[in-house]
């Protein structure tokens, strides 16, 4: 009667500070840990031999970021999803998330400081690596990217029905808060350079990109990446369509040539789709 | 090599004030629709031929409700999601959620006020109702529903590994927010009274269970709602361990029987598990 | 140089956990303090000899909390701001703000269960003491209570200018979130049934009242606490306009008579005043 | 029996999309309103002929953007309320407050695309401006600035008392938040290069500073903009202390060198202060 469960910690949030000789790294992580495996016993049964408490796997991930370079966060996930699924026999399946939360120096009078860091904005790196008896998943990618197209963008010749309402436009704002997470077909990557590339490549296809649709840009990004990337195998991306609304003037008598408009949090418009190497 | 894709609206916010002789009724929802089908076209060949804008969603979602009496909001998903199946045939899936913000009329000297409402607070009633050709399944649920065990709450016996330096307690706080979400074997149900039955159920258990864990709790809940629920098919529950750690305070000069806890946001423990009807 | 300056610690969260005979009482605070005095020589020479550490600040709030029974927020709140004005000379100012969170006990097949609690909702019971050489000061409060009263309320007769597109109506809406703060012109006060009082007082006038405006009624709900209650000497509100946007249904063919209406976060009104006891 | 009272219109969300020739610009601000003056007969009577509605504020603030060129947003703030102060001979004092988020443009294979912004992060810019009969109070300012400083930064020789537990530290991390609102003598100003440079003489203070609390970086922040910028009258700024705090390795068989620490939320420490030009 017990179906699919899982059990974890999540929000394990650490900063890692490495002091290099006149110079400081600085590193923010939150890391989530799921565990799947034989676990009939501890809900049926309240017996909980087999349950390895979640306060051990946050020690854990401290412990190991301790010990060890933290490197890419798709490193650091793959090492703690590892010792995870090896730490009890009940345990079939470890997932570990790792969202990365960029600092940048601070520049100050020209120049980078060595000791000063700011934090970026809203973007995050992310991962999620599986790790189970048959191999380990790693998967890379990026959210809360926030980007507005404000030049190429339509949405004409779509089906109407009586309810429709929406004019055609061949220009409108393109608002997103892209995110988008790869897979990719070998373990053997240099994951930083690649996930800025990949980075790139979708930031590159969505300013340049004639788009009639969130669904036309987001598919173009997708199939990019898997163009130059050989090593991805899929992408899923996942594009708000953040509204901005016209403002209508006409009745303070005064026009609006696309030109105020009123960003909105809600209703949003909600595009997601997943692109595979074809056969 | 486009796999798995949808679109649709969210966050679709709607009141609804029903004029009763001397009474108000006042209900607030949040609708959102995705939608999957024969989308290829407006993927690879920004062709929106088959694309119903989520514009539309929105003024359907509206019309839908002034044209109808909402009733209960399974049945409100239900007829929107037939709508959108039936509006387009390259259509194939509709899926509808909405979640429902209690509003209650307010005491004043002692009765209910017909024109006064209060929202009572951060539970939700939801329902998630997918419609396709080969049928409609609908399901019921509640989030935010906060919650705090003070007795006869254990975490003993478990796996220890290097790393685990937690404490056995015959006595902790369990607090939760309780996400539970289930599916029933027919559609032959009065939705609002089974959900008021099964939510009682689920509280009651928790109350009055000898836990062992928030796996093992979490089991009894979704266990007693299928004994005591027969049209019940399934029920997912996720349950957040939302730590309450002792202070210590013996640095202080004190003791802390117990008694002076620190709620805790992150991290936070994640339990989460389907039950389902035996064979 | 140094104009008005103040530091401490904010956001201490406490549960406190008291056991009695078959029965356990739940109480969540969330305790800030703020200190002001001579701390010249801290900020201009960094010289800390007169800081007290918001770390003792915390400590302090828990070794308080651990050694007296809690009671009415308000006494707590008294209790540790004259702490925190006698432990250091520099010290002339101590503010303690106090925010309880409701639990409440669980009804379980019809009576109150001994050992476990729901958080009821958004609404927060508050203090604010301000502890000086001259005296203290108390003030009570609540804050987040939502309400809307769809009845009696109207908005007309207000200025117009070129700008003004706003139709007038005599059926609207009104939705806040309502805070208010209070003082007492007197220290002998039962806290927790003035507070209960004025609470319903509030609500009351509210829910009773012919509404011309935001400002009107409160201005209403102000001034009915004043009449009833004696010992308090003012009240500050604060109550934004939470519009509901009636939807515009005429384009779909659909009338639209104060039904269905679009609750927003942005923008909103904001009105806020405080009334006093007249000479 | 009316005290201090005001009414206005918040987060009023504003884009303008600028086309010149081959290039965008894109901005967004988002503006609140907040007038005083005689509005007692609103009040207490609830005649409304002295109220200009919180709707004319939103358009006027639309209507505004669109008939002038938005230069900096002082420029803006300031012409917002003017013509408020100047719509009713009731209001004897407007208040508005302008917040831009920054869009940078994006940088597509090595270039700035004229078409195509991203939204660079968490910190902000903003204006306070208040007109009245006596003239306009410009103020300046940014919050959301989160910095962290790994070096040079101490918190030691602090008064203890019997809660104090903290231990003096020579190296510690110091994270915040940075909020800093200055005002100008003068209103011949020019305002873009004026909060860039203001902005850079905070940051550069901050990480060259040798710091011995909180309180003394703010401080060294604050004068080294009063004397750098001889049109500063003063400058409040806030720094909420984000507490790092060293994971204790020990129970793991581990040091911890000040290498592995937990960022948090709450409590925090929150420092306040504003410094003035002396006589």
């Amino acid at each position: 009667m017990l179906g699919p469960n899982r059990y974890g910690k999540s929000g394990v949030r650490l900063v890692k500070l490495t002091r290099e000789a006149g110079r400081h790294h600085f590193r923010e992580l939150t890391v989530s840990v799921a565990l799947e495996g034989e676990f009939e016993r501890a809900h049926s049964a309240g017996d909980n031999a087999d349950v390895l408490p979640t306060d051990t796997m946050k020690n854990t991930v401290y412990a190991l970021a301790r010990q060890n370079a933290l490197g890419e966060i798709e490193a650091f996930a793959t090492r703690l999803a590892g010792h995870f699924l090896r730490s009890h026999e009940a345990i079939r399946r470890a997932r570990v998330e790792i969202v990365e939360r960029p600092w940048e120096r601070l520049d100050v009078g020209g120049a980078a400081d060595p000791h000063t860091f700011r934090q970026s904005g809203g973007e995050r790196r992310l991962t999620e690596v599986t790790s189970a008896d048959d191999g380990t998943a790693v998967a890379s990618g990026l959210e809360g990217l926030l980007v507005a197209k404000t030049s190429r963008s339509a949405f004409t010749g779509f089906f109407r029905d009586p309810y429709t309402t929406l004019q055609e436009t061949e220009d409108r704002i393109l608002a997103t808060s892209v995110r988008a997470v790869w897979t990719y077909a070998t373990a053997d990557i240099d994951f930083g350079p690649a996930w800025r590339g990949i980075r790139a490549t979708l930031l590159d296809t969505l300013a340049g990109h004639e788009s009639a649709s969130v669904q036309h840009t987001l598919h173009a990004m997708g199939e990019a990446v898997l163009e130059k990337y050989g090593a991805v195998a899929e992408i899923a991306i996942r594009m708000p369509n953040k509204h901005h609304l016209l403002v209508d003037l006409s009745r303070l008598g005064l026009d609006n040539p696309d030109e105020i408009f009123v960003p909105t949090e809600e209703p949003y418009g909600l595009i997601e789709a997943t692109l595979r190497r074809g056969a």
